[in-house]
């Protein structure tokens, strides 16, 4: 027997069996998902291994190592995020959510420290060795919303989109402030005096940090695009260049010391669209299967070592200061969120509801990274003690907000999440409704959203398109991929209900010079290729209707429709479309 | 910047990264890969990234780790090849190969052992202090062909297919061998006096390490699928259970001295079946995606390490001993091919032509496992000649022999892989034939390949698909499953081709009696699932070459078939089917 030669790899295959295996025992019997979050039942596993471990072994079982997190469990769940983040309501509420995450988050780290400190100065707690230093260190880590509990939870009860954006980005982009703040609180521990130029220079380092994240993660992700217009003769690597890529742009912007959260977000969104249009079909499934599987596989370890870490001798007990950090975490997020939406509502038409106010400030989930963060601590004699405080507050916000949280959401009656996708229909409306904006933005002088959405989409036709994409000679618009990806799922389950049979083939045959009234000016407007995938869509569209529900004629038979006619009606329109 | 946080995983996505590009470049020209094997451009890129080290650092560059390379290179390489193993061409020559891949490495291995001995004795070449036991490891290590090297070439060359798994199948299965032969010349090396009883010992542990890996693979790959069968509601992980159980098989093979190649084919071999009928078809377009994908990053990785890690000063140069090394190489494997080759063919009806022999010998292949093993050799002072004497046959077998097969194989005229799969009839055939053999053999009393085969699937389905299926109900026997892999394919074609149309959707509507006659005695050997599953796709398959090339007749237009008549027809055929 020689374990010691095999002892990394198997003992890391074994926790992902057990992570994997837990997740299944879970959901054999299905009534226990529905009323406990996952996350809750996976830090429940891991409080039990911990407790075996410890009576086995009589001393703490090992901690989660910051450094496995933060370089290995933690990026795959913000590349997964950001990859399937919905971009729409992404930018439509960028204002609002970088509001709550950087005022909000610096609201809450002064907030929460400078309470504490206060709450130190009581001669009958003991605290006073803690300094205004030391609590507003632990206030940054402490304030930050944390995106793996909040996608745990929230992918559960299905808010309305709107809501479910403005909670989950406020946890991602918050992450440079947190950065910030906690790298700036730990060197002004260990200064001798500090300056006022340091507290510019930290102001400064926020917009460095962020901004410069950002750009790494755009360098990387139109690399990436780039790299995947040569692989067409090498299918099977193309998935490999989308987890290199993001991984390369997280570890670059984390050895400047930039926010790595901001950067894989930035390349997966920014290399998204190219990289879809220019991989394969089979390609493109891998990317998003291996990609859902390997953060969900994440998430579960990060959980269930999160509770195997809370179990040993590293707590310092000390109840008015954990108490009261519990506390004012809640009332300083839901102050915060109180504050930041009265000023937000007071400059938008769509406001956010009272209802919404309390989700939000109840949703503010800590997590992982928490607890990665305040074991990085340099060590000092209070270190338990924020250790303790930070595993109450988790497994509070977890446990209890995370499990109330869906019978909260059911009996305020939340708007939820539209069941249905938008119908084609409904997006080319949207669609429609944007350059129409656009151009009213544009005639009014208002450089708003819309008009910035206009003139992105320009550049990158005009210029990202053509060194990006492979094919640039059929830029397909979203529609018209939405629409062979409903095509194709259609004729899937035609062929495995075995219905696949005769089709018209020959749609040369029939030529018809029916002339098609389109509008002049909205020809203008709209740019060419746009047009012609939307009256291709409309074609094709207008048929399926018709032909799902055909109207009631009392000269036919049900199902004996002409379907000469409607051949020929169909060719015709698909011949214009062509 | 901080480059020692993130600098292990930095440095493996860069390496990563480079190998790659590395793939992608040689696509980009061409004739380039159709000329030179990938391996050889590979090593190439390794030589100079090797040279460019050792010339910027003015030291040898770090040489490929031995555990690297067998913990996390080899595995995904040894499972693609296990997994996409074509199992019955695999187990109708399985006594061929085991015989070469049995007796031919240990004739291989005491064959150079001995005559570099013997040239070790000539006093002119100054080598009598290499003693036999010395060359007999060294010939151990040297005389196994290599998988990852034999798959790279072959993959290219498209030899017919008995060929090819001739001598993939020998560079997998030898591997129980080379590790036996090699641990005991080893030990002996070590050991102060050598007794009989050693020797017997060695022979016994042959059967153990073979066996016992093949019996460690196969259980964890029934557990992997056994364990598929509860993965219903959390699809997103199901391909993970694929790898983990691989790995764990591997790893635990390894652990306990057993052939961890011979554990993770067989884990991958056996577990195959049963997970494909149990998991997405999603799931598995990603497990088999993931799995090239990984295998094809690996090899790569292996051949730039074998570039890299030749360049620098490790070697010893001895013309004579490397010399008669390459020569005893390829003499003693062209012998060994000979002599067993006639043996096979005296009991064979299907004899391996002269051609096939020599491409059999020719294709003798070695590669990185050689390399690793003989840097995993003890210290002692003749070590460094070991070293380039392998460096010298692996890159003398990778760039001659790798460069020059194709062209011998076209002058040859070596029998091809066929370009298009077995139809849907030649596949009913085969099976009946396979049927109709095993009850020849049943009635003979010949205990034969098709008895064990019969007794094999009848084992397997009374017990092993009740156990490791989830839908027992429905089984699908492989050709129903390739029917619907081709009915679904034709189907996304015709959606991305814009013929998807009016489809019959009332098979019901039409009742008609026909009876179809079969044949009883037949029934009775066939189960009768696959009796029935054989009538569908008769009845489906008949209409589709119906449909596909219609008869002439004066009386129609071309394209003006009765589409009514024929639609009644399958309807009645398929309503049979039901």
């Amino acid at each position: 027997l020689d374990y010691q030669h095999v002892q990394v790899p198997f003992e890391i295959t074994l926790w992902i069996m057990l992570a994997s295996l837990a997740k299944i025992g879970f959901h054999l019997y299905n009534k226990l998902p529905s009323v406990v979050p996952e996350s809750c039942l996976l830090i429940f596993v891991g409080l039990i291994m911990g407790g075996i471990i410890y009576g086995l072994n009589d001393k703490s079982p090992p901690v989660m190592d910051s450094d496995i997190f933060f370089l290995y469990l933690l990026p795959p769940i913000v590349l997964d995020a950001g990859y399937f983040m919905p971009s729409r309501p992404f930018f439509e509420n960028i204002g609002t959510i970088l509001l709550y995450a950087v005022v909000g988050t610096i609201w809450n780290v002064f907030g929460i420290g400078f309470s504490l400190y206060g709450i130190c100065q009581v001669k009958a707690f003991r605290l006073q060795d803690v300094s205004l230093l030391h609590n507003l260190l632990f206030g940054s880590l402490i304030a930050a919303v944390d995106p793996v509990a909040v996608l745990a939870v929230f992918e559960e009860i299905h808010v309305n989109e709107k809501l479910h954006i403005l909670v989950f980005g406020e946890s991602l982009l918050n992450d440079a402030v947190t950065v910030v703040l906690y790298k700036l609180f730990r060197s002004f521990c260990e200064m001798p005096a500090i300056k006022s130029v340091d507290v510019f220079a930290g102001v400064g380092k926020f917009f460095v940090v962020g901004l410069g994240g950002v750009l790494v993660g755009l360098t990387f992700g139109m690399t990436a695009a780039f790299t995947t217009r040569f692989t067409k003769d090498i299918r099977v690597i193309e998935p490999l260049f989308v987890f290199l890529y993001s991984y390369l742009s997280y570890l670059t912007a984390e050895m400047f010391h930039l926010s790595g959260i901001m950067a894989i977000v930035a390349c997966a969104m920014g290399m998204k669209r190219y990289v879809e249009a220019n991989i394969s079909l089979k390609s493109h499934t891998t990317v998003k299967y291996f990609m859902k599987m390997w953060s969900s596989v994440s998430e579960t370890l990060i959980f269930i070592f999160l509770g195997v870490s809370t179990i040993g001798e590293n707590h310092e007990w000390n109840w008015p200061y954990i108490c009261f950090t519990l506390i004012f975490c809640l009332i300083w997020r839901a102050l915060g969120v109180l504050v930041l939406t009265f000023f937000v509502n007071r400059f938008h038409v769509n406001t956010i509801t009272s209802k919404d106010q309390f989700i939000i400030a109840y949703g503010g989930l800590r997590g992982a990274i928490c607890f990665s963060l305040v074991f990085l601590l340099p060590d000092f004699h209070r270190k338990k003690l924020f250790i303790a405080a930070t595993t109450v507050v988790i497994l509070f916000t977890v446990f209890v907000q995370g499990m109330t949280i869906r019978p909260l959401v059911d009996l305020l009656a939340v708007k939820r999440k539209r069941e249905s996708a938008p119908t084609v229909g409904e997006q080319i409306h949207i669609r429609f409704l944007d350059h129409l904006l656009a151009g009213i933005e544009d005639i009014s002088g208002h450089w708003g959203q819309y008009y910035w959405k206009d003139k992105l989409e320009y550049f990158n036709s005009k210029y990202l398109q053509k060194i990006l994409l492979r094919e640039y000679d059929q830029p397909k618009s979203s529609i018209v991929l939405l629409y062979e990806k409903l095509e194709r799922k259609h004729a899937i389950e035609l062929a495995e209900a075995g219905q696949l049979g005769h089709t018209p083939s020959h749609p040369s045959l029939l030529n018809n010079d029916r002339t098609v009234i389109t509008d002049k000016k909205l020809e203008d407007t709209l740019n060419l290729d746009v047009l012609e995938n939307i009256q291709e869509i409309l074609a094709r569209n207008l048929y399926r209707i018709r032909r799902t529900g055909p109207a009631y004629n009392r000269h036919t038979l049900p199902g004996e429709t002409e379907p000469m006619g409607r051949a020929k009606e169909i060719l015709i329109l698909r011949h214009k479309g062509l």
